[in-house]
């Protein structure tokens, strides 16, 4: 079924010599972002934005911090012509935002376009009409001049209404499928349009070069924006555009080499949404600057929020994997990388680090409203001791020494793998108390009474299964002491390799958590934890825990 | 919330001078594709697959034609363990596929991994350590000269139990977290692992430059391939190799232009499954290819299928953007967009072409198992008489003229519109029906007899509101005579202005539907269609639709 000789490339690159822009490494300033979520991303909704939720999602953009926002194409449908009037008449554009309004180069839809925007403060025209070498065989059956007649009547008409309507009007021109023109050619009725618009430094036009359809490699794109970037006529009064789409997986490569290229404006969606692959998502777009330092100009800080209120006007699901904003894009579940972000953490925490440049997580869930604990390290049947430990002290305050997060680590692992389920931080604790906390079974201790006689003589009533014992030893403290009783009572042979506690909850009544290893006469290693309010107590009860561990 | 001052660029861009690859407008010839669903793919899952889920998942990868897969990392777990283990000891694995395995350069673990791929036909032992800035200070803390020794440790242990074991043994080397690495040092690595591993023309080594998180521009990763593509030693026995993962939404892009600048082979996922954003989607990089006439050796002509058994045993979604794959990306609900689509489609058809050129369709969705009818044009407040004419004729075979097509579209748009829903074709064809077809009320024919006398003069008993009447008229053809009967018996005032037929259903005993507009005296339109056995009865059935319409 698959046969690569129905297709060749259907674009038609710059000629040779556009390509300088591929000596910059990274975007300095940010362009202007227009959001078309309202026209374009509408239009790809399986069910299109009712009038209240379209007024729900402008309010969004403008919190945001969208100073351009397409709202629609009013001759095209009475919802969208509705919700034009509604936020011109309910003065609902704030001062420094800009409508802007879409129609083809068609007679009676740029009349109707002026009748849907009058009085609003300002709005930007956008008219179109389609340039590609395909469109003009198979669509409009049209001659190049023809073609070019479409754009330039358009333009006068609209230079003409302009004049006759009251309003403060902007324009942008787009040859509609520009990545199927020659650019040469698209570069010909571009200038034709502005020779009639004639924008000046002070009026600047948009002149919007879409990737209406991706058809090339994102290279490609840029050095046809280079080009034209360099060809265009009246270029200090003209504001050049990119409006790309997916179809290629490559959107936000177009937009951001066609900056590099020259494009000083992007008409983006949220999430990406859009038609087909959708169109370039203004959050990877923003954010990916952000990670460079560069600021954005627009405020993702709620991007939990944001998310709820896209996903329930528009019904469309946000991705797991969509940068930065989907649910799983801060995961670690693999061992290594939990460990590398424990590590970096704490090196973070430990430095006084302004600069953000923990391994693994590109920017810094907090500073978009994300969490650590819940986001960022996930325990499954792939994770490993740094993650394991990490999220048993970020939640229950245990902060396990390095080899028995290994050895918690192993255990962990063993009951994801065999029950193929992701576990939750409770579920870890869960393990950790069963397997390591206050073992009381089959060795327990009854009492013990320390003195302070040759170091410390401890005397020590022990019950193994149900037979008590008093024993005495001395040792250089209290935990040696009562290890030595209970390996003198029982025969066990072990030494103690690791002792160490912390308090767990702040605070002078706060409960201690200590920590215990024993060596064992076979070579083996066994690790047990205690908690109590007596920090001996609590030692005592993690050596105890060791002890039943063997 | 956001401050940008915390975030700074964190790549090591590539000396000048290394990015002639620009010149190259598209790829030329497929790259070999590895598949790392199974290890990189598999440690994203919330919950990672069975045993058995892996099984047929490896089976799907085969017949889509990989032969390259990354099975696991088996010194991890024990499924991954035992899924390479079951792999070799069930002979599961056909002779031209080569199984990976991944382990890090540690002792016990590379040894665990010779065990693990005992006594497989042919397997790629892939070791890696990471090399990157951060990781050297925050999680190692060790210079440059002990990194670059974990890695040569790793590949002397690797050669010498590559001898002692008995196998076909293949080798990669990762500098793990290369975009954070001085691409001068990941080669200086990389040429002291590839003097220790000694390969040649015959037996080449991969070395892979992961983006294992992506931290610059698509173009930056593109000069690093090239600059260490020419820098590396042994370079006609390396296979250079690309591992993209996606945190900026560009990982296509990285894969794409690493290939131009040296890239030989590229390890991805399906639907772009991977940790955080994932890794390159390889069914993207594939399609993108035969987009361009490019056959990229993986077949893709059953996606449905593919995408059934991906969701079904990784438990994740199919974004419907996704491109290629995804539910919407072929969708068109745009009224232009459905009327280029459908000329483009006549076009195709008429011209007999073999080159797909079809408008807004980057592949013929039947390449890979979609349809038109049900994928491509999808009718709701959006859509246009394109559209809503396409879909009536693909489904229930009425080819409505052009200007009825627009009367018909206003109604179904109004009604979508007022509903706010997406409308089946069903529905499409009720509001058709509804509207436009043999519609007999107020004014009905009752009887109607023909004679060959003055042209045609027609008998006509007309029944309207339950009251009879017979008249006689006379025109140049029988539907004239009826329109001229009913005229002079009504006193209405319209002229025929269009009829038109078409059988429906193919064959000498189908129906036949006729489509009649009426101007009237007021200047006004209407349109009728009707449908019957007899193209007589069918054209006064359009006749009175028309009328009653009014």
């Amino acid at each position: 079924m698959m046969d690569a000789t129905k297709y060749a490339p259907g674009y038609y690159p710059a000629p040779a010599g556009y390509d300088s822009w591929v000596k910059k490494d990274h975007i300095e300033t940010a362009p202007a972002f227009c959001s078309v979520d309202l026209r374009d991303g509408n239009q790809a909704l399986i069910v299109p934005m009712s009038l209240d939720e379209k007024l729900e999602f402008f309010q969004m953009l403008v919190k945001i911090g969208f100073k351009e926002i397409e709202v629609g194409f009013p001759a095209a449908s009475d919802t969208e012509y509705e919700f034009l009037r509604t936020l011109i008449e309910q003065n609902m554009i704030p001062e420094d935002v800009t409508v802007q309004v879409l129609t083809q180069c068609r007679d009676h839809i740029i009349r109707r376009t002026f009748e849907a925007v009058k009085g609003a403060p300002r709005a930007v025209i956008h008219f179109y009409n389609s340039t590609s070498v395909a469109q003009r065989e198979q669509v409009f059956h049209k001659s190049k001049e023809e073609i070019k007649k479409i754009a330039t009547d358009g333009a006068t008409l609209v230079k003409q209404l302009s004049e006759e309507y009251e309003g403060n009007f902007l324009f942008e021109y787009s040859p509609e499928s520009f990545t199927g023109t020659e650019p040469e050619y698209a570069v010909e009725v571009c200038n034709a349009v502005l020779d009639i618009m004639q924008p000046t430094p002070d009026r600047p036009m948009i002149i919007n070069l879409p990737v209406t359809v991706e058809m090339s490699m994102p290279h490609v794109y840029a050095n046809q924006i280079e080009y034209c970037s360099k060809n265009l006529h009246y270029r200090d009064s003209v504001i050049l555009c990119t409006h790309p789409h997916n179809d290629r997986g490559t959107g936000v490569a177009c937009a951001e080499l066609a900056v590099l290229a020259g494009a000083q404006r992007i008409e983006c969606c949220l999430f990406g949404n859009g038609e087909r692959t959708g169109n370039v998502d203004a959050i990877t777009l923003a954010m990916n600057m952000y990670s460079h330092g560069v600021d954005p100009k627009l405020d993702f800080s709620d991007m939990p929020a944001i998310c709820e209120t896209y996903e329930r006007v528009t019904r469309m699901h946000i991705y797991e994997r969509t940068p930065y904003a989907g649910q799983l894009v801060f995961a670690a579940f693999s061992g290594s990388h939990q460990d590398a972000i424990a590590k970096g953490m704490a090196y973070r925490r430990e430095k006084g680090e302004h600069r953000w440049t923990c391994p693994y997580i590109p920017v810094d869930p907090h500073d978009i409203g994300r969490t650590y604990d819940a986001d960022v390290i996930r325990i499954n049947s792939q994770s490993g001791k740094g993650g394991i430990g990490f999220v048993l002290e970020q939640n229950y305050g245990y902060n396990l020494p390095p080899k028995m997060r290994e050895a918690l680590g192993y255990k962990v692992k063993g009951v994801s793998d065999h029950s193929h389920k992701e576990l939750s931080a409770a579920e870890v604790c869960e393990i950790f108390e069963r397997e390591f906390l206050n073992k009381n079974k089959p060795l327990d201790i009854v009492e013990v009474h320390y003195a302070q006689k040759n170091g410390i003589t401890a005397t020590v009533t022990l019950d193994r299964n149900g037979q008590r014992k008093e024993v005495v030893a001395i040792g250089n403290g209290r935990l040696d002491a009562v290890a030595n009783a209970i390996q003198s009572a029982t025969g066990m042979d072990f030494h103690l390799d690791h002792y160490s506690e912390h308090s767990l909850d702040g605070g002078s009544t706060s409960r201690a958590a200590s920590y215990v290893s024993l060596v064992w006469g076979d070579g083996s290693t066994t690790w047990g934890a205690g908690t109590d309010t007596d920090i001996i107590v609590a030692g005592t009860k993690a050596l105890l825990s060791a002890i039943n561990g063997k």
